[in-house]
Parts: structure tokens; sequence; C-alpha cells
């Protein structure tokens, strides 16, 4: 038996005006009692798997080893696709074979399609709420120690989105892209530290929608209040703010807009 | 004393803005640390009690027994209406006398009144915040194990709100209605599948607001991106969804819309 | 070592959009798994600093003695803005220094500066994200008893806020304003419940915007429904509703808006 945290964490796209949540965490609890329930979100829009790959990215180093990681963002929900668990990074990876763990599984130790259903919740299955009847009760018994390879057998395709990465121009010059806004309006892209760091000091210029913001700098206060910046957030990623203000009303920016470097 | 799970539950109005559950939480742990508190939804429209209700009877049997079930919609807060608690379906229910426990108080094996104020919080009892003077203090003793007749006399004339069910035609068409939109636009109706299997398959024909949406099908993928459909939800309802959109915003429709099948 | 509660409360700006507050969960629970963490709220409006410490001053009385509360709000994330560590009322605050602690800071025992590194998150900082890298891991370290005097050096300058206060006139009025509008559009002031009852009962006629609200009652049922009232609020402070709606859209009001008594 693997080393688990005992932690059980869940991000799904459900929302908090229905106790869809609450229920997956009674399933949970009734399997296992001393399970540690925690929140990533559930405010992912509906049916939106590379958000929610994105979130999932940016929470989990931040859990210990063993941990069960749920996400339910599920738009085929009863149809014939597949649901995965996958061993990654120490932890284990609970979700519905549609892309979502697309970066988890290209770092698997081995990912598992779940079909056993000794594992799911007793009783008839429903077909519009598998969270309730599937994900929870085999996250219980994860988190009790059950074996990834329980769970069903081994597959080698796993569905993979593939995610836009920026493209370097000849000159040198990073095209990447806006793939998060979050609550303070931040605008979060796709392009990486390391790519900054690769171009000289006096070309690292950031231009989001074809309007400069200068180059990256190592704080929101190091702009005056109301003044657009460029930074290096706490995930890794080139990031467009505003002090005290939100880029998205800024700039008018959404996902998938533009952003260069150099 | 009874058997408890040591699960508190709350369901409330109160929304996630101001701190009020968490200070509920505040109380319950400060008379009992090792509640394990699990919310269902604090999102319930203000004060709306038949929302509730239903959010209720949707969760509670996905716990395990001897849980709490603690609910705070109280549009008579600080007057004279009653607080009941209900032990029934092997749980506690504990909430404001205004028919948010019609369900649960038709199959209970007792109702008591809660008066006794020796179980509230310490100090003047304010007239606005029952939820962290009374509910929370006397949820933290009975997941502790205090007796449901402990609370106060048991009471025969809990308040019953009538829910519309639907009506059978003498042709045998059955006329409900939406009684719960989720935040996926999903349309939750009060038609039960046992209503709908007691029709002949092929006159399970499904109309909202006037306009044909099929016989049942047995996921949302079984019909194409957009299209509409009809399901027999989670809970054993009869719902109008639209696969991978709003079913709420497809047909602009409210709680209170009119479902027709046959 | 002084006793702790082994909880920890959040109060933050994030929201519930992204897993900012999951991630902080995580960081505390990989330091200490025995921790209870309860969230007050992440709703507060962003970077609102006098919001959040309204919030927290109406909720951590409810807690145990020895319970951590950690306050991120922080429009100087990043800058040489100072972060505290206040003992006061038994209990333990943790904050960055922008006077969110003003009330707490005015009580307390002794305030801190949090310098020693070694209590952060190891790897490198974060300039964006010290909830995750800096208070959730002192917080865990303080829920486990770390002294408050081992995280930096005392201060005795910490940051306050001045909050409007009532004035009251040559005749007696007391002249307040709205300082909260919660989730049912109660509008709650800064006029307190000793300042009332120093008028005498005949002159505690209460005005918003201009317009009588009458003398406060005994609760929101006391008047019809759809009518406004005055009430002493579970905080002891005035509030102005309506019974069965909000206030908020029945007088147009925002906070800041005044009050007059008398």
């Amino acid at each position: 038996m693997s080393a688990r945290s005992g932690i059980v964490t869940l991000l799904t796209d459900f929302g908090h005006r229905d106790p869809y949540v609450g229920i997956m965490k009674g399933v949970v609890l009734s399997l296992r009692p001393s399970v540690q329930l925690v929140d990533l979100t559930h405010e992912v829009a509906p049916q939106d798997v590379t958000e929610a790959g994105f979130a999932l990215c940016g929470s989990f180093p931040y859990f210990p080893p063993g941990t069960v990681h749920v996400v339910v963002v599920d738009p085929g929900v009863g149809t014939r696709r597949r649901i995965v668990c996958a061993s990654a990074h120490g932890s284990i990876f609970l979700a519905p074979d549609n892309g979502v763990l697309t970066e988890v599984c290209a770092a698997a130790d081995a990912v598992h399609e779940v079909t056993d259903s000794a594992l799911f919740r007793d009783g008839e299955l429903s077909q519009t709420f598998h969270g309730r009847d599937i994900f929870a009760p085999v996250a219980a018994r994860l988190a009790g120690g059950l074996e990834v390879a329980a769970v069903g057998p081994a597959i080698d395709d796993p569905v993979r989105l593939d995610h836009p990465t920026p493209t370097v121009q000849p000159g040198g010059a990073i095209c990447g892209a806006v793939v998060h806004v979050d609550r303070f309006g931040n605008l979060i892209t796709n392009v990486r530290a390391d790519q900054l760091d690769a171009l000289p000091e006096d070309r690292r210029q950031v231009r989001i929608l074809g309007v400069e913001v200068g180059t990256p700098v190592s704080s929101y206060g190091a702009v005056s209040p109301g003044a657009p910046l460029a930074i290096v957030d706490s995930y890794g990623f080139l990031e467009v703010a505003v002090n005290g203000g939100s880029a998205e009303k800024h700039f008018n920016a959404l996902r998938g807009d533009s952003v260069r470097v150099g």
C-alpha cells in the first residue's frame, strides 16, 4: 500500500448554488470519515476543461505527497468517455478522460482506466452525476490506500489537449497568449519565466494587444497606482496586471488575447 | 445516547460575501472541536424556504446516519416562529419551523421544539442572528450525542408547505412544473421517474413551455451538442437539459414553468 | 508554549474562481496536517482593507482562544510593506501591515513584524502570492505553538486606519454612516447600541439618507413585510433593514451613506 496524506482535493464546475459538492463530500465521508477535504475551486466555467487543467496544475504541487486530487469537469458524463486515475508527482489524480489531466499524464508513472464497479457507490448508477456515484467513492478508497492499479486496466492513450504554446520568432521575439484571467483582473499568459530570461534584458518589452506595458518589474507596487505592469507571477508565468486595479478592464482583455515580448 | 457521525452540515441563504457561516463554525468548534463541518450550500436565494427544502432533500441521503443537518433560511428570525429539531431517516435535522422540513417531518420519528435556552450560546441573544446564538450551539450539542427529546417538548404540528405536485390527466398525461434551475441551466421538474414509467414508452413525449423536447434519453451526450433533451436526473426526477449548454437560456425558462409528458 | 486551538481561519479577497485559497490550505496542511481550517470570507472586495477589518472584528470573538486568524487582503504585496503578527484577545492574528488589524492591535498584548525567513515556504519567494509563500507557512507554525515573539522583532507602530465614527451634535443627535451592506441588503452602520441607549427613547428616530425609518424594533418581523425598520444587529450596531426585502434596494443606499438618529 502506498502512503496517503489523507487529503482529498475537489476541483469542479459545480458552482456554489447547488449542493452537488456537499453531496460528494457526504459520499466520501460515509466511506472514510477521517478524510480531510479541501476545495480547490468549484467556479470553473461550466465544462471548461482547459481552465480546470490550468487550476489543477497551479495547485497540486502545494499539497503533501499521497494526496488524492479529484477533478469533475465532465461534459461527457453518461457517455462512453473513460474515467482515468493517474499516479504522478507522488500523488493520485482522478478525472474524466477528456484532457483535463494532459500535463499530469505526461509525467505519470501509471495511468489506469476506472472500470471496477465494485468501487462505485452502491445502488443504481446515475447517468448525470458521476461525481457522486463514481468519483467520490473511488476517491475515498484511494485516500484509504487503494492502489491505482486496482481501479482497472492500465492505458497508454489518455486524451491529450494541445495547449497553445508561445512561438519564438526568428529575431527572438516571443508571441504568446493570455490563458487565464483571475479575480483581480490579472492576465496570466503562457510565456514562461525561462523564455523571458533567454532574451537580453533590454529586449524584454511586453506588449498586450499591441499596447506597450514595459519590461517585467518585481512587484505590483513598482509602478504608480493605476498603472499597468508586467511581472512574473507566482506560478512562474508572465502576467500583465495593473497596480491596485484590473488589467482585464484596463486593456479590455480576454483569454486568448495576444501577448508579445521583444 | 444515540450514535452520531460527528458531521454537521450547514445549509443557509447567507451567501459568501459575509462571514456569517464562518462565525457559526466558530461557535460549533468552540463547543465541540472534533466536529467535521460540511457546507451543503449557502447560496439559496434569500429567504427561499422552498429552494432550501429541495436542496436538503437531495443531499441528506448521502451522509452517514447520525449526521446533524442544520438549515438556517429564516425569514422569521426574531419573531415567535418556533425552531424545530426532528429525528428522521436515522439522522437529526435542525431548522426554523417554516416548512423547510416538510418532507423530513413527514417521515420523522419525533419532532421537538427547541426551547431549552441552556443549550443556547451564553450571553444576550441576538434577534437577528439565531444561526450564531441558537442553531450553532444546539447543533454542536446534538453532534455530541444530545438526544432530540432534550431540546424541548415534542410537537405534532410542524409547519408544512404544500409543494405543487404533478397532476395526471384523464388520458394519462402528466402536468408538472420546473422546481429548480441549477448552475448549468438544467431545469429540474417535480415529475418523478415512476410517474414516467407508468406511461407507455411511446407516450413519454416531454414538452417544456409547450415546446417538444422528445422522450427521455439516457445521457446528455445522446443528443447533438446544443440540442435539448429530457433525462431522469440523479435525484430521480425528470430534468430538461441542453447537451453542452443551458436549457434555462435555450427555453428562456424559470422556476414554476410548466412541463408536460404524454 | 501558549495553548493553541488548532484552528486557522482565513479571510481574503481571493474570491472563489481561482484556487488561491485551496493552495494556501495545501501549504498549511503540508506543514501541519492536524490543523482545522475555517473560511471566514474570501469575497471581500478586492484590496478593500476596511471591509476586511470589519469582517474580522465581527468574527474572531466566536472562535476558541488560541485560534490563528489570517487575513490576506494585501494591495501592497511584494513591496516593502511589513507583515505583522499580533497577540490579542487570547488569539493570534497574522496580516499585512496595512491597517486591517487596527482594532486588533489597539487591544494587543504584543505586535511583532514577521521577518524570520526560516519560517517561510522553502524555495524562491514569489512577489505576488505571499499568502502561499509566507502567510500560510507562518500560520501553520503559529497553530503548532510557535510563539508570536519568534516571528521577528516587536514593533510599536503598526499601521492604523482612522475609521469614521459617529459624531454627536450639541442637541444629542447622532450622525453616523453605513459601513457595510450585507448579502440581504441590510445596511450596517457605525452607530453603537450604547449610543442609542444614551438618547431618550422618544428621540431614537432613525433617518437614512434623510428618510424616516422609525425607532429601533426588536425583530425584522415587528413591521409589515416590505416595510423598512431600524434594529440593533447581532454585532451591537444600528442596522437599517427591510422585512423580507433589501434595504439596499429600498433606499438605493451605498456604503458611506449617512444615517442620523434623534
